[in-house]
């Protein structure tokens, strides 16, 4: 009986979010032990949950630098939340169960559903099987080409260690990095191997894995999905918008952009446009860029990637389908229709509610980082998007935070990885049984 | 011929907004003549264009201060742009053809119907005759309270010319005052008599015609139309909500409520609560807040007053049925219900419409601005909603705008006013015909 109860009040989405928050406690341990630090000396637990919470949401944003703080043991554990966090902790105990020849029964499939984000519950181990493959193939094969260009710069086992270490937190989207200081990849600025390998490991692990399947699947294009083909669309112009804006308005920051050669600035561009989408790792200071900037890559930010991806944010296609929406209702056309596809009038409302969640919930937390930190209010916007987008991106502003100030952006992390919708729901007696009075329809006057 | 397709291009939406900008150019060219000033010279024509818009807008930033720049003609002509404005320039025409007793066609109808927010074409001209009425009626009686008031300080003529003066720009949510400096209303800021009746005629003119009428015919509460009850209950708590708020965000800054008294802080409170949403009279220095009391008034001038009214903003009812419809999301409800009555989809959409496009332009304008002027970020924000929300408070930064940012600001100052939906329909051609092709459906996954 005891355990029907607790069956009952298992919905997907509060598997999903009991599982993120344990994986997050049980790094944030081992983080705060000593074993794991430098110094012999264990971190502070609010430290370590940030850095826990950092890692397991992918999100990258750092109240200690992790060379600095942590040895090799600590730098694992945050590269095994990282890779969990990153392919969805489902997805891992899918993997283990198939693994060890268990039987998956109909719950565990929807949750798996759920967290891996399909309408069909056919195939959904196939899918998580597939997704494991695909994520550590892609990883392999790029940490090689890193190893070789670390290998010019550091001694060979350190550089495949720092070829592995930064090929999966770049797929992930993660953006830790082990290069000191905070300064992330600031000193491959101008380093075209390491600023296209990080980028399309960026690029591959934001588009979602089952557009990677439907991909792989279908090499020819009219038979793609409607989501891989908005998927596509979005991640190509957001990239492509997002470098020139980047261009336009720091090529003469001395600070940032200025200082370099035409190839410099366009490759840092690209750079900039691309990390926004939510990986966290910089080439330049986000503390000396403008104040269009900040906007700009607050923009960026919100968006995030794609669905059922590594990355943050609320997502591209939800983004696509709310301006394909209010571009009909201006036009007057009856549908919303994309690649001679109608959008089901449920995706367009869900995708409302996102945005306006996503939007509330940020708004919130900025408010309340105004009332703790003495900071300026762009910043705290910035950093308060770079941790619901589950990005990473900095002012420099996080290992500033006050204690309370740390403690909300651990919450904002978990809730942007999580999403706000499933964390709303999982924290939400919902009304089973269906409505027995139907209330008369009223229309009224909005806007 | 020729006038069928102009018949044609001249939807309600298109009548609407080159009304409203035919308006604002005649009250350009009226104040930038020389005998519109006190100086004899005339103001230059963007000023003027600034304040023309301000005025028929009913927003109520000022580039120049009314009192120092325009003689008694200048300033009635700010006061009948602003009465007209607020209004709404189709109920004046309205009034002006029943009264010389000309016949009204359907076409009429229709522009006056999307003017004051009505769904039925019945009694339409009855409405716009009764809101005249209201108007004057209550403009005239809070008039004479506040002409009693100022003849303490000033001599008779000069109170009962302030009075009708500040009773209007009150009323019409205007902002406009004839104080100097531009000091708005700070001068009576623990004044109780001046500070009640502005707030009164702000609640009023805030609430919506409809709104008025309907509680006019129905005095018994549970005969009130859904509009009407949830007009009712967001303006209550926003107002309840916006003073609290208030008042423990600056109770303590010694630069606006820390030097009053209990009930002055309370007082001070109460009103700015009142001005944000959307009058724009200040009795506090909004250039010495935190920003936390920033974003607070950014939030409530974005809500902004009650649909059909002299306020701006996305308004009440839009906020609430977003609200709502978000809630009944997460609990799991078949649909939307308050008061025992089932909220229309196309309600739901329309809101999200209105807010989403409202969200839009306010972070475009923003942008623009971080790049033309060289101020703190939320100030530009701030200035922007205010403008959107046709709200008029300022942290002092208009008057030092540069010639583009008051040229983004006026047609920010227009588009909150006319909509940005009803602007977007004006200026898009729109498919007439039902579409031929019926195209598939096909779900999503978003955020
Ligand atoms: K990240
Ligand atoms: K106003």
């Amino acid at each position: 009986m005891a355990q029907t109860m607790l069956e009952k009040w298992l919905t997907p989405a509060r598997i999903l979010t009991v599982g993120f928050a344990a994986l997050i406690l049980i790094g944030a341990v081992l983080l705060s032990l000593p074993i794991a630090s430098k110094s012999g000396e264990g971190l502070n637990f609010i430290d370590a949950l940030f850095t826990a919470t950092s890692a397991v949401c992918v999100t990258g944003l750092v109240v200690v630098d992790t060379l600095t703080q942590f040895n090799l043991f600590g730098q694992l554990v945050i590269l095994s939340l990282i890779q969990i966090g990153g392919l969805g902790f489902m997805t891992v105990a899918t993997f283990i169960i198939i693994f060890t020849g268990r039987r998956i029964g109909l719950k565990e499939r929807l949750v798996i559903q759920e967290a891996l984000n399909v309408n069909s519950m056919e195939g959904v181990i196939r899918l998580a099987r597939n997704i494991v493959l695909i994520t550590l193939g892609i990883e392999l094969f790029f940490a090689a080409i890193l190893a070789f260009r670390f290998a010019l710069v550091m001694p060979i086992d350190r550089a495949i260690y720092y070829g592995i270490f930064h090929a999966i937190s770049a797929f992930c989207n993660a953006g830790f990095d082990l290069f000191g200081d905070f300064r992330s990849l600031t000193g491959f600025v101008d380093d075209p191997t390491v600023n296209f390998v990080v980028m399309l490991l960026i690029i591959l692990g934001g588009l979602g894995f089952t557009v990677m399947v439907d991909l792989w699947k279908a090499p020819k294009p009219e038979r793609l999905s409607l989501h891989t083909k908005l998927v596509l669309i979005m991640t190509s112009s957001l990239l492509l918008v997002g470098t020139i804006g980047y261009f336009l308005l720091e090529m003469n920051n001395p600070k940032t952009l200025g200082a370099l050669d035409w190839e410099g600035k366009i490759l840092a561009s690209m750079f900039a446009s691309t990390t926004a989408r939510t990986a966290g790792y910089a080439t330049i200071d986000y503390g000396s860029v403008s104040d269009a900037s900040l906007l700009w890559t607050i923009l960026l930010m919100f968006v995030g990637a794609s669905p059922g991806s590594t990355g943050g944010g609320i997502k591209t296609v939800t983004t696509i389908v709310i301006l394909l929406y209010v571009v009909s209702v201006i036009t007057g056309k009856d549908s919303t229709v994309a690649f001679r596809k109608r959008i089901d009038p449920r995706t367009i409302y869900k995708a409302f509610v996102v945005a306006v969640m996503a939007a509330l919930l940020l708004i919130g937390v900025t408010f309340v980082l105004t009332l703790t930190e003495d900071k300026e209010f762009i910043r705290l916007l910035f950093e308060a998007t770079s941790a619901f987008g589950t990005v990473g991106l900095s002012t420099n502003l996080t290992p500033e935070l006050s204690p309370v100030g740390r403690l909300i952006l651990i919450l904002t992390m978990f809730a942007g990885r999580v999403g706000p919708v499933t964390l709303a729901l999982a924290l939400t007696v919902r009304a089973h049984e269906k409505a027995l009075i139907k209330y008369p329809e009223e229309k009224l006057f909005v806007g």
